[in-house]
Protein backbone atom coordinates (compact mmCIF):
# COMPACT_ATOMS: atom_id res chain seq x y z
CA UNK A 1 0.00 0.00 0.00
CA UNK A 2 3.26 2.09 -0.17
CA UNK A 3 3.31 4.83 -2.69
CA UNK A 4 5.94 6.83 -4.15
CA UNK A 5 4.73 10.28 -5.65
CA UNK A 6 4.75 11.29 -9.12
CA UNK A 7 7.09 14.35 -8.00
CA UNK A 8 9.51 12.37 -5.90
CA UNK A 9 13.00 12.03 -7.55
CA UNK A 10 14.22 8.42 -7.14
CA UNK A 11 18.23 7.53 -8.59
CA UNK A 12 18.84 3.82 -9.84
CA UNK A 13 20.25 1.52 -7.72
CA UNK A 14 18.11 2.07 -5.33
CA UNK A 15 16.31 -1.19 -3.76
CA UNK A 16 12.87 -0.71 -1.82
CA UNK A 17 11.12 -3.18 0.28
CA UNK A 18 7.12 -3.58 0.06
CA UNK A 19 4.98 -1.00 1.11
CA UNK A 20 7.20 1.75 1.26
CA UNK A 21 5.90 5.38 0.88
CA UNK A 22 7.78 7.99 -0.83
CA UNK A 23 6.24 11.54 -0.31
CA UNK A 24 6.10 14.39 -2.97
CA UNK A 25 9.16 16.52 -3.82
CA UNK A 26 11.94 13.64 -2.38
CA UNK A 27 15.13 12.53 -3.82
CA UNK A 28 16.39 9.24 -3.04
CA UNK A 29 19.79 7.40 -3.85
CA UNK A 30 21.11 10.54 -5.06
CA UNK A 31 24.93 9.57 -5.55
CA UNK A 32 28.10 11.09 -3.88
CA UNK A 33 31.22 11.98 -5.18
CA UNK A 34 33.42 8.75 -5.81
CA UNK A 35 29.91 7.04 -5.96
CA UNK A 36 30.92 3.70 -7.56
CA UNK A 37 27.62 2.18 -8.07
CA UNK A 38 26.86 1.30 -4.22
CA UNK A 39 23.72 0.15 -3.75
CA UNK A 40 20.36 2.00 -1.30
CA UNK A 41 18.90 -0.74 0.42
CA UNK A 42 15.36 0.65 2.24
CA UNK A 43 13.50 -1.66 4.22
CA UNK A 44 9.49 -2.68 3.98
CA UNK A 45 7.15 -0.23 5.29
CA UNK A 46 9.66 2.91 5.08
CA UNK A 47 7.75 6.06 5.20
CA UNK A 48 10.13 9.25 3.38
CA UNK A 49 7.88 12.41 4.06
CA UNK A 50 8.01 15.00 1.43
CA UNK A 51 11.25 17.25 0.63
CA UNK A 52 13.50 14.50 2.24
CA UNK A 53 16.85 13.99 0.57
CA UNK A 54 18.98 10.49 0.76
CA UNK A 55 21.77 9.87 -0.68
CA UNK A 56 23.27 6.35 -2.42
CA UNK A 57 24.85 3.59 -0.77
CA UNK A 58 22.96 3.48 2.68
CA UNK A 59 21.40 -0.01 4.16
CA UNK A 60 18.25 1.04 6.44
CA UNK A 61 16.02 -1.56 8.13
CA UNK A 62 12.36 -2.01 8.09
CA UNK A 63 9.75 0.37 9.55
CA UNK A 64 12.17 3.57 8.93
CA UNK A 65 10.39 6.78 8.84
CA UNK A 66 11.70 9.99 8.34
CA UNK A 67 9.73 13.47 9.14
CA UNK A 68 9.83 16.55 6.58
CA UNK A 69 12.82 17.76 4.75
CA UNK A 70 15.23 15.47 6.19
CA UNK A 71 18.69 14.81 5.03
CA UNK A 72 20.66 11.83 5.32
CA UNK A 73 24.15 11.48 3.40
CA UNK A 74 25.56 8.09 1.70
CA UNK A 75 26.99 4.90 3.55
CA UNK A 76 25.09 4.97 6.36
CA UNK A 77 24.09 1.72 8.02
CA UNK A 78 21.16 1.95 10.17
CA UNK A 79 19.06 -0.68 11.77
CA UNK A 80 15.11 -1.68 12.19
CA UNK A 81 12.12 0.79 13.25
CA UNK A 82 14.24 4.35 13.22
CA UNK A 83 12.74 7.50 13.23
CA UNK A 84 14.34 10.59 11.59
CA UNK A 85 12.45 14.28 12.78
CA UNK A 86 11.75 16.59 10.47
CA UNK A 87 14.57 18.76 9.52
CA UNK A 88 17.25 17.07 10.95
CA UNK A 89 21.04 15.94 9.35
CA UNK A 90 22.60 12.47 9.43
CA UNK A 91 25.86 12.71 7.01
CA UNK A 92 28.22 10.07 6.46
CA UNK A 93 29.58 6.64 7.62
CA UNK A 94 27.19 7.16 10.70
CA UNK A 95 26.07 3.48 12.36
CA UNK A 96 22.57 3.76 14.10
CA UNK A 97 21.43 0.44 15.67
CA UNK A 98 17.59 0.02 16.13
CA UNK A 99 14.65 1.44 17.44
CA UNK A 100 16.65 4.85 17.57
CA UNK A 101 14.90 7.95 17.67
CA UNK A 102 16.04 11.01 16.24
CA UNK A 103 13.95 14.14 16.84
CA UNK A 104 13.62 17.17 14.75
CA UNK A 105 16.55 19.22 13.49
CA UNK A 106 19.20 17.62 14.98
CA UNK A 107 22.59 17.16 13.64
CA UNK A 108 24.77 14.07 13.08
CA UNK A 109 27.91 14.05 11.69
CA UNK A 110 30.33 11.40 10.53
CA UNK A 111 31.05 8.67 12.18
CA UNK A 112 28.60 8.97 15.20
CA UNK A 113 27.26 5.67 16.43
CA UNK A 114 23.81 5.42 17.88
CA UNK A 115 23.37 2.36 19.41
CA UNK A 116 19.62 0.96 20.05
CA UNK A 117 16.85 2.84 21.58
CA UNK A 118 19.20 6.09 21.79
CA UNK A 119 16.99 8.85 21.56
CA UNK A 120 18.32 12.43 20.39
CA UNK A 121 16.22 15.19 21.26
CA UNK A 122 15.32 18.63 19.29
CA UNK A 123 18.10 20.69 18.17
CA UNK A 124 20.70 18.28 19.22
CA UNK A 125 24.51 18.65 18.00
CA UNK A 126 26.83 16.17 17.86
CA UNK A 127 29.94 17.38 16.99
CA UNK A 128 33.25 15.03 15.20
CA UNK A 129 36.17 17.92 14.86
CA UNK A 130 38.18 18.82 17.60
CA UNK A 131 40.08 21.96 15.68
CA UNK A 132 38.11 21.89 12.29
CA UNK A 133 39.84 23.15 9.71
CA UNK A 134 43.27 22.30 11.22
CA UNK A 135 45.50 20.68 8.03
CA UNK A 136 44.73 16.61 8.13
CA UNK A 137 41.05 17.08 10.29
CA UNK A 138 39.52 14.89 8.23
CA UNK A 139 41.73 11.84 9.59
CA UNK A 140 41.18 12.32 13.11
CA UNK A 141 36.92 13.02 12.94
CA UNK A 142 35.97 11.45 15.97
CA UNK A 143 32.18 10.73 16.04
CA UNK A 144 30.52 10.51 19.55
CA UNK A 145 28.78 7.09 20.95
CA UNK A 146 25.34 7.43 22.15
CA UNK A 147 24.76 4.10 24.24
CA UNK A 148 22.02 2.12 24.15
CA UNK A 149 18.69 3.51 25.50
CA UNK A 150 20.48 7.00 26.26
CA UNK A 151 18.61 10.10 25.52
CA UNK A 152 20.22 13.34 24.71
CA UNK A 153 17.58 15.93 25.86
CA UNK A 154 16.55 19.40 23.25
CA UNK A 155 19.44 21.50 21.72
CA UNK A 156 22.22 20.01 23.92
CA UNK A 157 26.11 19.80 22.42
CA UNK A 158 27.91 16.50 22.38
CA UNK A 159 31.71 17.39 22.00
CA UNK A 160 34.02 15.33 20.02
CA UNK A 161 34.12 11.60 20.48
CA UNK A 162 32.44 11.82 23.61
CA UNK A 163 30.38 8.37 25.01
CA UNK A 164 26.72 8.57 26.54
CA UNK A 165 27.14 5.79 28.76
CA UNK A 166 23.99 3.36 28.19
CA UNK A 167 20.69 4.44 30.00
CA UNK A 168 22.11 7.93 30.42
CA UNK A 169 20.18 10.95 30.51
CA UNK A 170 21.95 14.19 29.31
CA UNK A 171 19.76 17.61 30.35
CA UNK A 172 18.29 20.09 27.73
CA UNK A 173 20.78 22.33 26.84
CA UNK A 174 24.04 21.00 27.99
CA UNK A 175 27.10 20.93 26.83
CA UNK A 176 28.96 17.79 26.78
CA UNK A 177 32.86 17.88 27.12
CA UNK A 178 33.37 14.54 28.67
CA UNK A 179 32.09 10.89 28.85
CA UNK A 180 28.80 10.30 30.27
CA UNK A 181 28.36 7.30 32.88
CA UNK A 182 25.65 4.50 31.92
CA UNK A 183 22.97 5.74 34.00
CA UNK A 184 24.19 9.79 35.14
CA UNK A 185 22.09 12.12 34.68
CA UNK A 186 23.70 15.37 33.96
CA UNK A 187 23.26 18.72 32.79
CA UNK A 188 25.07 22.59 32.43
CA UNK A 189 27.88 23.75 30.46
CA UNK A 190 30.37 21.98 31.07
CA UNK A 191 27.86 19.32 32.08
CA UNK A 192 28.55 18.18 35.53
CA UNK A 193 26.72 15.00 36.87
CA UNK A 194 23.50 15.77 38.66
CA UNK A 195 21.72 12.66 39.34
CA UNK A 196 21.07 8.67 38.20
CA UNK A 197 18.46 7.42 36.33
CA UNK A 198 16.53 5.00 38.31
CA UNK A 199 14.20 2.70 36.46
CA UNK B 1 -4.32 39.20 -5.70
CA UNK B 2 -2.91 36.03 -3.96
CA UNK B 3 -1.85 33.19 -5.87
CA UNK B 4 -1.30 29.12 -5.76
CA UNK B 5 2.03 27.70 -7.64
CA UNK B 6 1.42 25.08 -9.89
CA UNK B 7 3.87 22.76 -8.14
CA UNK B 8 1.96 23.58 -4.76
CA UNK B 9 0.05 20.88 -3.74
CA UNK B 10 -3.25 21.88 -1.79
CA UNK B 11 -5.36 18.99 -0.33
CA UNK B 12 -8.85 18.64 0.22
CA UNK B 13 -11.04 20.35 2.50
CA UNK B 14 -8.63 23.28 2.51
CA UNK B 15 -10.57 26.79 2.79
CA UNK B 16 -8.60 29.38 1.85
CA UNK B 17 -9.32 33.21 2.30
CA UNK B 18 -9.05 36.48 -0.11
CA UNK B 19 -5.55 36.77 -1.56
CA UNK B 20 -3.95 33.83 0.24
CA UNK B 21 0.00 32.76 -1.89
CA UNK B 22 1.01 29.19 -2.02
CA UNK B 23 4.41 29.30 -3.01
CA UNK B 24 6.01 26.26 -5.12
CA UNK B 25 7.12 22.88 -3.74
CA UNK B 26 4.83 23.59 -0.46
CA UNK B 27 1.85 21.00 0.89
CA UNK B 28 -1.15 22.10 2.55
CA UNK B 29 -4.15 20.30 4.19
CA UNK B 30 -1.82 17.32 4.99
CA UNK B 31 -4.07 14.17 5.68
CA UNK B 32 -2.78 13.14 9.49
CA UNK B 33 -2.88 9.48 11.37
CA UNK B 34 -6.58 9.85 12.42
CA UNK B 35 -7.14 12.46 10.60
CA UNK B 36 -11.87 12.16 10.16
CA UNK B 37 -11.71 15.23 7.77
CA UNK B 38 -10.99 17.75 9.91
CA UNK B 39 -11.06 21.25 7.66
CA UNK B 40 -7.78 23.51 7.47
CA UNK B 41 -9.22 27.01 7.53
CA UNK B 42 -6.06 30.00 6.35
CA UNK B 43 -6.92 33.60 6.56
CA UNK B 44 -6.76 36.23 4.37
CA UNK B 45 -3.62 37.77 2.88
CA UNK B 46 -1.56 34.76 3.70
CA UNK B 47 1.81 34.04 2.10
CA UNK B 48 2.80 30.81 2.45
CA UNK B 49 6.66 30.44 1.28
CA UNK B 50 7.75 27.94 -0.67
CA UNK B 51 8.38 24.13 0.28
CA UNK B 52 6.25 24.82 3.20
CA UNK B 53 4.07 21.57 4.55
CA UNK B 54 0.41 22.46 6.75
CA UNK B 55 -1.13 19.75 8.15
CA UNK B 56 -4.56 19.39 7.70
CA UNK B 57 -7.10 20.60 11.17
CA UNK B 58 -5.51 23.93 11.12
CA UNK B 59 -7.10 27.05 12.47
CA UNK B 60 -5.54 30.26 11.15
CA UNK B 61 -6.30 34.08 11.23
CA UNK B 62 -5.79 36.47 8.88
CA UNK B 63 -2.35 37.53 7.82
CA UNK B 64 -0.63 34.58 7.99
CA UNK B 65 3.18 34.58 7.27
CA UNK B 66 5.54 31.67 6.80
CA UNK B 67 9.35 31.86 5.73
CA UNK B 68 10.27 28.81 3.30
CA UNK B 69 10.43 25.35 4.23
CA UNK B 70 8.44 25.68 7.29
CA UNK B 71 6.55 22.78 9.36
CA UNK B 72 3.18 23.25 10.86
CA UNK B 73 1.23 20.02 12.12
CA UNK B 74 -2.05 19.78 12.72
CA UNK B 75 -4.76 20.84 14.94
CA UNK B 76 -3.04 24.09 16.18
CA UNK B 77 -5.30 27.00 16.87
CA UNK B 78 -3.12 30.15 15.49
CA UNK B 79 -3.84 33.64 15.55
CA UNK B 80 -4.31 36.80 13.05
CA UNK B 81 -1.02 38.30 11.81
CA UNK B 82 1.37 35.53 12.86
CA UNK B 83 4.54 35.11 11.08
CA UNK B 84 6.54 31.65 11.34
CA UNK B 85 10.32 32.15 10.15
CA UNK B 86 12.42 29.83 7.37
CA UNK B 87 13.00 25.71 8.97
CA UNK B 88 10.62 26.04 12.22
CA UNK B 89 8.81 23.72 12.82
CA UNK B 90 5.21 23.71 15.06
CA UNK B 91 4.21 20.54 16.00
CA UNK B 92 0.06 19.83 16.77
CA UNK B 93 -2.03 20.98 19.67
CA UNK B 94 -0.34 24.45 20.00
CA UNK B 95 -1.68 27.36 20.65
CA UNK B 96 -0.65 30.55 18.94
CA UNK B 97 -2.34 34.48 19.62
CA UNK B 98 -2.71 37.28 17.65
CA UNK B 99 0.57 39.06 16.14
CA UNK B 100 3.15 36.56 17.04
CA UNK B 101 6.70 36.41 15.97
CA UNK B 102 8.14 33.00 15.70
CA UNK B 103 11.89 33.55 14.02
CA UNK B 104 13.67 31.30 12.07
CA UNK B 105 14.73 27.14 13.15
CA UNK B 106 12.11 27.18 16.02
CA UNK B 107 10.89 24.38 17.31
CA UNK B 108 7.82 24.46 19.03
CA UNK B 109 6.24 21.04 20.39
CA UNK B 110 2.48 20.18 21.48
CA UNK B 111 0.73 21.91 24.04
CA UNK B 112 2.80 24.84 24.01
CA UNK B 113 0.76 28.36 24.47
CA UNK B 114 2.51 31.47 22.63
CA UNK B 115 0.22 34.32 23.72
CA UNK B 116 -0.14 37.61 22.01
CA UNK B 117 3.30 39.52 21.15
CA UNK B 118 5.25 36.71 21.97
CA UNK B 119 8.51 36.53 20.06
CA UNK B 120 10.54 33.48 19.49
CA UNK B 121 14.53 33.89 18.46
CA UNK B 122 16.02 32.42 16.03
CA UNK B 123 16.55 28.52 16.82
CA UNK B 124 14.61 28.88 20.21
CA UNK B 125 13.69 25.19 21.22
CA UNK B 126 10.45 24.58 23.43
CA UNK B 127 10.12 21.15 24.71
CA UNK B 128 7.45 19.32 26.81
CA UNK B 129 8.52 15.49 27.79
CA UNK B 130 10.59 15.49 31.30
CA UNK B 131 11.43 11.65 30.94
CA UNK B 132 11.38 11.33 26.91
CA UNK B 133 10.54 7.46 26.46
CA UNK B 134 9.31 6.70 29.60
CA UNK B 135 5.69 4.83 29.55
CA UNK B 136 2.89 6.85 29.60
CA UNK B 137 5.29 10.09 28.56
CA UNK B 138 3.03 11.24 25.78
CA UNK B 139 0.09 11.37 28.28
CA UNK B 140 1.78 14.16 30.28
CA UNK B 141 3.83 16.29 27.91
CA UNK B 142 3.97 19.85 29.63
CA UNK B 143 4.20 22.94 27.13
CA UNK B 144 5.61 25.49 27.81
CA UNK B 145 4.02 28.79 28.00
CA UNK B 146 5.40 31.84 26.54
CA UNK B 147 2.71 35.28 28.14
CA UNK B 148 2.07 38.06 26.37
CA UNK B 149 4.82 40.20 24.47
CA UNK B 150 7.43 37.83 26.01
CA UNK B 151 10.43 37.08 24.13
CA UNK B 152 12.93 34.29 24.10
CA UNK B 153 16.38 35.04 22.72
CA UNK B 154 18.01 33.55 20.26
CA UNK B 155 19.05 29.66 20.87
CA UNK B 156 17.82 29.42 24.44
CA UNK B 157 16.26 26.09 25.54
CA UNK B 158 12.67 26.21 27.41
CA UNK B 159 12.38 23.13 29.89
CA UNK B 160 9.27 21.18 29.88
CA UNK B 161 6.17 23.10 31.31
CA UNK B 162 7.94 26.23 31.85
CA UNK B 163 6.14 29.79 31.88
CA UNK B 164 7.38 32.83 30.40
CA UNK B 165 5.50 35.67 32.40
CA UNK B 166 4.41 38.65 30.46
CA UNK B 167 6.77 41.03 28.87
CA UNK B 168 9.92 39.16 30.04
CA UNK B 169 13.05 38.93 28.49
CA UNK B 170 14.97 35.71 27.80
CA UNK B 171 18.89 36.11 27.23
CA UNK B 172 19.95 34.50 23.48
CA UNK B 173 21.50 30.72 24.92
CA UNK B 174 19.63 30.57 28.07
CA UNK B 175 18.26 27.43 29.43
CA UNK B 176 15.37 28.02 31.17
CA UNK B 177 14.71 25.94 34.10
CA UNK B 178 12.12 27.73 35.91
CA UNK B 179 9.21 29.76 35.76
CA UNK B 180 10.66 33.25 34.49
CA UNK B 181 8.29 35.91 36.11
CA UNK B 182 6.77 38.87 34.41
CA UNK B 183 9.07 41.57 32.96
CA UNK B 184 11.99 39.51 34.62
CA UNK B 185 15.38 39.45 32.16
CA UNK B 186 17.48 35.67 32.90
CA UNK B 187 19.96 34.46 31.44
CA UNK B 188 22.61 32.05 31.62
CA UNK B 189 22.65 27.83 32.16
CA UNK B 190 20.13 27.66 34.17
CA UNK B 191 19.12 30.68 33.20
CA UNK B 192 18.88 33.18 36.54
CA UNK B 193 17.71 37.03 37.06
CA UNK B 194 19.61 39.70 35.78
CA UNK B 195 17.48 42.75 35.75
CA UNK B 196 13.91 43.97 35.14
CA UNK B 197 12.20 45.21 31.75
CA UNK B 198 11.98 48.80 32.12
CA UNK B 199 9.52 49.83 28.95
CA UNK C 1 29.41 20.71 -17.22
CA UNK C 2 26.81 22.09 -15.35
CA UNK C 3 23.37 21.45 -15.59
CA UNK C 4 19.89 23.36 -14.47
CA UNK C 5 17.36 20.63 -13.34
CA UNK C 6 13.81 20.64 -15.34
CA UNK C 7 12.17 21.44 -11.92
CA UNK C 8 14.34 24.20 -10.73
CA UNK C 9 13.00 27.70 -10.96
CA UNK C 10 15.46 30.49 -12.57
CA UNK C 11 13.41 34.28 -12.25
CA UNK C 12 14.48 36.90 -14.85
CA UNK C 13 17.65 38.76 -14.17
CA UNK C 14 19.94 35.77 -13.17
CA UNK C 15 23.26 36.09 -14.47
CA UNK C 16 24.76 32.52 -14.24
CA UNK C 17 28.57 31.66 -14.80
CA UNK C 18 30.25 28.71 -16.73
CA UNK C 19 29.78 25.19 -15.40
CA UNK C 20 26.87 25.91 -12.65
CA UNK C 21 24.49 23.17 -11.62
CA UNK C 22 21.15 23.78 -10.14
CA UNK C 23 19.31 20.96 -8.56
CA UNK C 24 15.85 20.04 -8.80
CA UNK C 25 13.33 21.52 -6.61
CA UNK C 26 15.39 25.12 -6.05
CA UNK C 27 14.59 28.48 -6.57
CA UNK C 28 17.40 31.25 -7.46
CA UNK C 29 16.52 34.83 -7.96
CA UNK C 30 13.31 35.17 -6.10
CA UNK C 31 12.13 38.73 -5.80
CA UNK C 32 12.12 40.54 -2.52
CA UNK C 33 10.02 42.97 -1.33
CA UNK C 34 10.94 46.23 -3.38
CA UNK C 35 13.04 44.74 -5.51
CA UNK C 36 13.63 47.23 -8.50
CA UNK C 37 15.49 44.98 -10.92
CA UNK C 38 18.73 44.54 -9.33
CA UNK C 39 20.60 41.07 -10.83
CA UNK C 40 21.98 38.16 -8.90
CA UNK C 41 25.45 36.86 -10.03
CA UNK C 42 26.33 33.41 -9.04
CA UNK C 43 29.97 32.58 -10.01
CA UNK C 44 31.47 29.80 -12.33
CA UNK C 45 31.63 26.44 -10.91
CA UNK C 46 28.48 26.88 -8.62
CA UNK C 47 26.42 23.63 -6.44
CA UNK C 48 23.42 24.90 -5.76
CA UNK C 49 21.97 21.80 -3.95
CA UNK C 50 18.44 21.05 -4.07
CA UNK C 51 15.29 22.78 -2.01
CA UNK C 52 17.53 25.66 -1.45
CA UNK C 53 16.32 28.96 -2.17
CA UNK C 54 18.65 31.89 -3.07
CA UNK C 55 16.96 35.87 -3.54
CA UNK C 56 17.72 38.58 -6.43
CA UNK C 57 20.25 41.25 -6.01
CA UNK C 58 23.12 38.72 -4.44
CA UNK C 59 26.59 38.71 -6.09
CA UNK C 60 28.16 35.73 -5.78
CA UNK C 61 32.00 34.69 -6.48
CA UNK C 62 33.11 31.46 -7.94
CA UNK C 63 33.00 28.22 -6.98
CA UNK C 64 29.68 28.39 -4.84
CA UNK C 65 28.47 25.67 -2.99
CA UNK C 66 25.35 24.67 -0.86
CA UNK C 67 24.06 22.11 0.60
CA UNK C 68 20.28 21.26 0.26
CA UNK C 69 17.58 23.38 1.51
CA UNK C 70 19.76 26.65 2.08
CA UNK C 71 17.88 30.14 2.55
CA UNK C 72 19.84 32.68 1.10
CA UNK C 73 18.50 36.52 1.23
CA UNK C 74 18.51 39.01 -0.63
CA UNK C 75 21.98 41.68 -1.60
CA UNK C 76 24.65 39.65 0.02
CA UNK C 77 28.20 39.50 -1.23
CA UNK C 78 29.52 36.78 -1.06
CA UNK C 79 33.53 35.60 -2.24
CA UNK C 80 35.33 33.06 -3.88
CA UNK C 81 34.98 29.37 -3.14
CA UNK C 82 32.63 29.91 -0.04
CA UNK C 83 30.59 26.82 1.09
CA UNK C 84 26.94 27.25 2.76
CA UNK C 85 25.78 23.68 4.43
CA UNK C 86 22.64 22.35 4.55
CA UNK C 87 19.55 23.98 5.86
CA UNK C 88 21.76 27.03 6.79
CA UNK C 89 20.33 30.69 6.33
CA UNK C 90 21.97 33.23 5.32
CA UNK C 91 19.91 36.67 5.50
CA UNK C 92 20.09 39.67 3.40
CA UNK C 93 22.79 42.85 3.62
CA UNK C 94 25.51 39.53 4.80
CA UNK C 95 29.17 40.11 4.00
CA UNK C 96 31.26 37.11 3.50
CA UNK C 97 34.61 36.88 2.34
CA UNK C 98 36.66 34.52 0.13
CA UNK C 99 37.01 30.43 1.48
CA UNK C 100 34.33 31.12 4.44
CA UNK C 101 32.65 27.95 5.41
CA UNK C 102 29.43 27.68 7.06
CA UNK C 103 28.40 24.56 8.45
CA UNK C 104 24.63 22.92 8.46
CA UNK C 105 21.92 24.45 10.42
CA UNK C 106 23.42 28.37 10.78
CA UNK C 107 21.96 30.91 11.11
CA UNK C 108 23.41 33.93 10.21
CA UNK C 109 21.47 37.31 10.19
CA UNK C 110 21.19 40.75 8.39
CA UNK C 111 24.73 42.72 8.65
CA UNK C 112 26.73 39.97 10.03
CA UNK C 113 30.73 40.36 8.57
CA UNK C 114 32.17 36.81 7.75
CA UNK C 115 35.92 37.85 6.83
CA UNK C 116 38.10 35.39 4.72
CA UNK C 117 37.95 31.54 6.14
CA UNK C 118 35.73 32.43 8.35
CA UNK C 119 34.42 29.52 9.90
CA UNK C 120 30.64 28.27 11.93
CA UNK C 121 30.20 24.84 12.67
CA UNK C 122 26.69 23.75 12.73
CA UNK C 123 24.00 25.52 14.12
CA UNK C 124 25.60 28.28 14.78
CA UNK C 125 23.44 30.86 15.93
CA UNK C 126 24.49 34.79 15.39
CA UNK C 127 22.28 37.57 16.18
CA UNK C 128 21.63 41.32 15.93
CA UNK C 129 19.15 42.70 18.02
CA UNK C 130 19.81 43.67 21.60
CA UNK C 131 16.01 44.25 22.09
CA UNK C 132 13.78 42.73 20.08
CA UNK C 133 10.36 44.31 18.81
CA UNK C 134 11.23 47.43 20.53
CA UNK C 135 10.32 50.62 18.34
CA UNK C 136 12.95 51.59 15.93
CA UNK C 137 15.49 48.25 16.12
CA UNK C 138 15.36 47.30 12.35
CA UNK C 139 17.43 50.64 12.63
CA UNK C 140 20.09 49.30 14.97
CA UNK C 141 20.68 46.48 14.01
CA UNK C 142 24.56 45.23 15.02
CA UNK C 143 25.62 42.13 13.27
CA UNK C 144 28.41 40.51 14.25
CA UNK C 145 31.77 39.99 13.16
CA UNK C 146 33.97 37.14 12.78
CA UNK C 147 37.42 37.87 11.41
CA UNK C 148 39.62 36.02 8.75
CA UNK C 149 40.18 32.21 9.81
CA UNK C 150 38.45 32.50 13.25
CA UNK C 151 36.29 29.62 14.09
CA UNK C 152 33.32 29.37 15.84
CA UNK C 153 31.95 25.81 17.34
CA UNK C 154 28.86 24.04 16.93
CA UNK C 155 25.79 25.50 18.47
CA UNK C 156 27.39 28.04 20.02
CA UNK C 157 25.37 31.18 19.68
CA UNK C 158 26.74 35.31 19.38
CA UNK C 159 25.30 38.13 20.96
CA UNK C 160 24.77 41.18 18.44
CA UNK C 161 27.61 43.05 17.43
CA UNK C 162 30.30 40.57 19.11
CA UNK C 163 33.65 40.84 17.08
CA UNK C 164 34.98 37.41 17.40
CA UNK C 165 38.95 37.87 16.73
CA UNK C 166 41.37 36.61 13.64
CA UNK C 167 42.39 32.94 14.37
CA UNK C 168 40.19 32.95 17.58
CA UNK C 169 38.43 29.55 18.42
CA UNK C 170 35.00 29.74 20.21
CA UNK C 171 34.19 26.56 21.53
CA UNK C 172 31.19 24.33 20.77
CA UNK C 173 27.96 25.67 23.15
CA UNK C 174 29.17 29.01 23.74
CA UNK C 175 27.36 32.18 24.70
CA UNK C 176 29.40 34.91 23.47
CA UNK C 177 28.62 38.08 24.91
CA UNK C 178 31.85 40.28 24.50
CA UNK C 179 34.22 40.46 21.79
CA UNK C 180 36.79 37.77 21.62
CA UNK C 181 40.69 38.89 21.27
CA UNK C 182 42.84 38.18 18.36
CA UNK C 183 43.52 33.96 18.70
CA UNK C 184 41.96 33.51 21.86
CA UNK C 185 40.17 30.75 22.70
CA UNK C 186 36.89 31.36 24.71
CA UNK C 187 34.28 28.79 25.79
CA UNK C 188 30.92 28.36 28.32
CA UNK C 189 27.88 30.75 28.86
CA UNK C 190 29.11 33.51 28.93
CA UNK C 191 32.22 32.53 26.77
CA UNK C 192 35.80 33.16 29.00
CA UNK C 193 39.12 32.85 27.37
CA UNK C 194 40.35 29.37 28.47
CA UNK C 195 43.51 29.71 25.80
CA UNK C 196 45.56 30.95 23.26
CA UNK C 197 45.41 29.18 19.62
CA UNK C 198 49.19 28.11 18.75
CA UNK C 199 49.45 27.38 15.22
Amino acid sequence: MGSIAATAVVHPNVSLGEDVTIEDFCIVGVPFQGWAGEATFIGSGAVIRSHTVIYAGNRIGRGFQTGHKVNVRELNVIGDDVSIGTHSIVEHHVTIGNRVRIHSQAFVPEFSVLEDEAWLGPNVVLTNARYPREPGVKDRLEGPVVRRNAKVGANATLLPGVVVGADALVGAGSVVTRDVPERAIVAGNPARPIGTVHY
